[in-house]
C-alpha cells in the first residue's frame, strides 16, 4: 500500500504553542499509527498575531530583529522576517506599534503613533526588500498612518509649516502634507496588507468609533480622533488627489490601512489568503491523505476568515479531508462542515483550569491526533 | 450498501448522565452522519453505582422501592430492580446500607449494620425471586454481614442466649450462631455477587484495616473490629462448618461478603462480567459494525475491570470495533488499546468547571460522537 500523506496546517494555540509546535505535536500522535507516512508541516496564521512565525516557519526564512520607535515614543524592539526566497518580508505592525506595548495608564489614542511601523518598513527598503506582507492587527494607534508616513520622508505641518506633533490627536492643525521627501523605493515596492475589516477611515463604522475605545478613547476622545481623521482624509484629498475616507479597510489599524493606501503601492488582502498563498499551502497539498488544521479556539466564527476556514477552502479545491482540532470548541461548529472542516474534535482531557490546559497542549494535540488516526485505521 | 449497526454500551457518567442516557447522547450525534443505521442501547454498569439501573434499563424491567432499615437502624427507602426477564432481581447492597446514608457525624463502623440489605433480599424472595445479583460496593458497614443475615432469620447470640446488639463492634461476645430460622427459600435461591476486591475477612490486607478507616474507623476501632471479625469468622467455622475467613472478595463490603458465603449460595464474580451477562450484550453485538463504549473518565485503572474495558473485551471476542469517549481522560489510556479498546476521545469542549461539564454532558457527547463519525464516513 502506498504510504499516506498527511499535510499539518495549523494556526498557533494562542499562549500555548506556536503553529510550528502544534504541527510537531500532531505528527508525534499520528506517527504513532502511521509511522512511516510523510508528514509535511505548514505552520499556518490568518494575518493576525503570530503571522511572520508562520511565513518564515513555512518558507524556511528567519527573523529579524530592530528597534524602533514604539507607540509612545519609547525605543522598543520589533521583529520582522525575511522569508525562504530571500525577497519578501513579513511585518506586523504590532510588533513596532502594538497594544500591548501601552500600558492601561499610559494608552492614549491622541498621541500614540505608527512612527515605529514606518520604521520597519524602511528598514527593508534598506535590506533590499521590495515586497513586504505586513499584518496590521492589534494597534494602539490612531493617526491615520502618518507617524508610518513620516517615517519614510512624509511631513504633516501645520500651518506656519511646522511638523505636528505625532498621534491622531494633532491631525485638526493639519495644514499640509509634505511628500518630496517620501522615500522614491516605496514607488516600486510591493506592500500585500493583511486586512479582514472592511470598516471606512472615519463615521460611525470608522476607525476612531470602532477600534477607539479599546484603546483607550474616552467618547470625546472618539469624537476628537473620528474629526481629525475627517479632516486628514480632506487634505489628502485637495493636496494628493487621493480619496481613501471610504474604502473599505481605511479603517483598519487606527487608520494604518488609510496611510499605507495613501503613501505606499498597498493592496488590502483577507489575511488568511496571503498566508494560503505565501506558505504554498496549496502546492503543498497536492498530494495529501489528510490536511490537518486545528486553532486554539474554533467556533462559528471560524468562517470569518480563520485559519481552520482558510485551510478547509484550500483543501476543498483539491477534494482534500480536513480534520480540526481545537482547545475551546464554541458554539455553532456545525456550520462549519458545509465550509470544508469534516470534523472538529477538542484537545482538552477533562475539567480543567486555563493555565493548566496551555502548559500541556502539546501532549493534548498529540494524544488527540493519534486517537483520530486510530479511527481512521479502523475504516481502512 | 448495507445499513451500519452500532451498539452503545456505556457506563454511567457519575453525576452527569445515567448509562442509558449517554445511550440516548451517542444515538443524537452519530445519527446525524449516519441517519439510517441501526442503533441498539445496551446501558451498561461494572456492578458498582448504577448497576441495578443498567440491568433494569438494558433488560426492559422495572426499579422498586422498599422501606427498610438503614445503616443506622432509620428507615431508608431502598430500591431494588427486576429484570425484565421477571426472575431475576438485582439489588445494590448501598441503597439501604451505603456509606451516603450516614453523615462524618454519625457513622461509626461498630455499630452500622446491613440488616437492611437483608430486608432486601427478603423482600425478592416474598416476590418469588429466586436468582439475585447484587452488588455490594459503597457500604458503611462492618459486620460482616451479620445484619444481612439476621433480616433472614439468624441469630447472633451471647453466652447467655441472648441477641447481640447490631455491628460488628459487638461480634466479640459473640457465642453461639441459630440458623434454625434461616429463611429456607435460601436454599433454593442463586445469589450472584458482583466483587471486584479480593480483600479476605481479617488481617492487613482484611475489610476492617483496609475499608475501616473511609467508614470513619480510628486505629483503635479498626483493631477492634478486625478481631471481632476473626471471632466471628472462627465461631463460624466451628458452628457452621465454614472457613471463609481467606477466601478472596470475603472482606467485601465490610465483610458482607463472607456473610453471603456464610449465610446463602452465593457466588462472587466480576461485576462487569455479570453486567456483561444479564444484559445480553455478548448477543447484542454480534451483528455491530462499531460498539461506542464510556464513562466519566477512563484512565489506565480502566483496565482493572471498568465498563470500557469489560465491553472492549466482549466485543474483541467478536472482532468488533470499540470507541470509547469519557468526560476525563487521564494517564496510561495508550495501555488501553492493547486491551481492545481502539480509540478514545474527550468531550470535554474546553477550559471549564466541573459543574458546567457536568450539565452539558449529553451535548458533548453527542457532539464528540458526531464527529468520530464525520472521520469514520471520511474513509469509507
Amino acid at each position: 500500500m502506498r504510504e499516506k500523506t498527511f499535510v499539518l496546517a495549523p494556526d498557533s494555540f494562542k499562549e500555548s504553542m506556536t503553529a510550528k509546535e502544534v504541527c510537531v505535536a500532531m505528527e508525534k500522535g499520528l506517527r504513532k499509527v502511521y509511522p512511516s507516512a510523510n508528514y509535511i508541516h505548514v505552520p499556518m496564521a490568518d494575518g493576525g498575531e503570530g503571522t511572520v512565525q508562520s511565513l518564515v516557519d513555512a518558507s524556511g526564512g528567519q527573523i529579524h530583529y530592530k528597534e524602533v520607535t514604539g507607540p509612545l515614543g519609547q525605543p522598543v524592539t520589533a521583529k520582522y522576517g525575511i522569508l525562504g526566497d530571500g525577497k519578501t518580508a513579513a511585518i506586523e505592525m504590532a510588533s513596532a506599534s502594538g497594544i500591548h506595548l501601552v500600558t492601561p495608564e499610559t494608552k492614549n489614542p491622541l498621541n500614540t503613533t505608527t512612527y515605529g511601523t514606518g520604521e520597519l518598513i524602511r528598514e527593508c527598503l534598506d535590506q533590499g526588500i521590495r515586497k513586504m506582507i505586513i499584518g496590521i492587527g492589534g494597534s494602539a494607534t490612531n493617526d491615520g498612518g502618518t507617524g508610518m508616513a513620516e517615517a519614510l520622508g512624509a511631513k504633516f505641518l501645520d500651518e506656519d509649516g511646522k511638523p505636528l506633533p505625532r498621534g491622531g490627536g494633532h491631525l485638526d492643525r493639519l495644514a499640509r502634507i509634505d511628500i518630496s521627501s517620501l522615500d522614491e523605493r516605496l514607488r516600486h515596492a510591493e506592500l500585500i496588507v493583511a486586512c479582514d475589516v472592511t470598516n471606512p477611515l472615519c463615521g460611525e463604522h470608522g476607525a476612531s468609533s470602532v477600534f477607539g475605545p479599546q484603546k483607550g478613547a474616552t467618547p470625546e476622545m472618539v469624537r476628537r480622533l473620528d474629526a481629525n481623521l475627517a479632516h486628514y482624509a480632506e487634505v489628502v484629498k485637495r493636496q494628493l488627489e487621493k480619496d481613501v475616507r471610504d474604502i473599505p479597510g481605511a479603517g483598519a489599524a487606527g487608520g494604518l490601512g488609510a496611510g499605507l493606501l495613501i503613501f505606499t503601492q498597498a493592496v488590502l488582502r483577507k489575511g488568511i489568503g496571503i498566508v494560503v498563498e505565501y506558505t504554498g499551502l496549496k502546492e503543498k497539498l497536492a498530494d495529501a491523505d489528510f490536511v490537518f488544521t486545528g486553532e486554539g479556539g474554533i467556533d462559528f466564527q471560524t468562517k470569518f476568515g480563520k485559519t481552520p476556514y482558510g485551510v478547509a477552502r484550500a483543501a476543498k479545491e483539491h477534494g482534500k479531508k480536513v480534520i480540526a482540532v481545537a482547545g475551546y470548541i464554541g458554539e455553532g461548529i456545525d456550520t462549519l462542515y458545509a465550509e470544508g472542516i469534516d470534523a472538529v474534535f477538542g484537545i482538552v482531557p477533562g475539567a480543567s483550569g486555563l493555565e493548566k490546559l496551555l502548559a500541556e497542549g502539546p501532549r493534548n494535540v498529540e494524544r488527540t491526533c493519534e486517537n483520530i488516526a486510530r479511527v481512521l485505521k479502523l475504516n481502512e
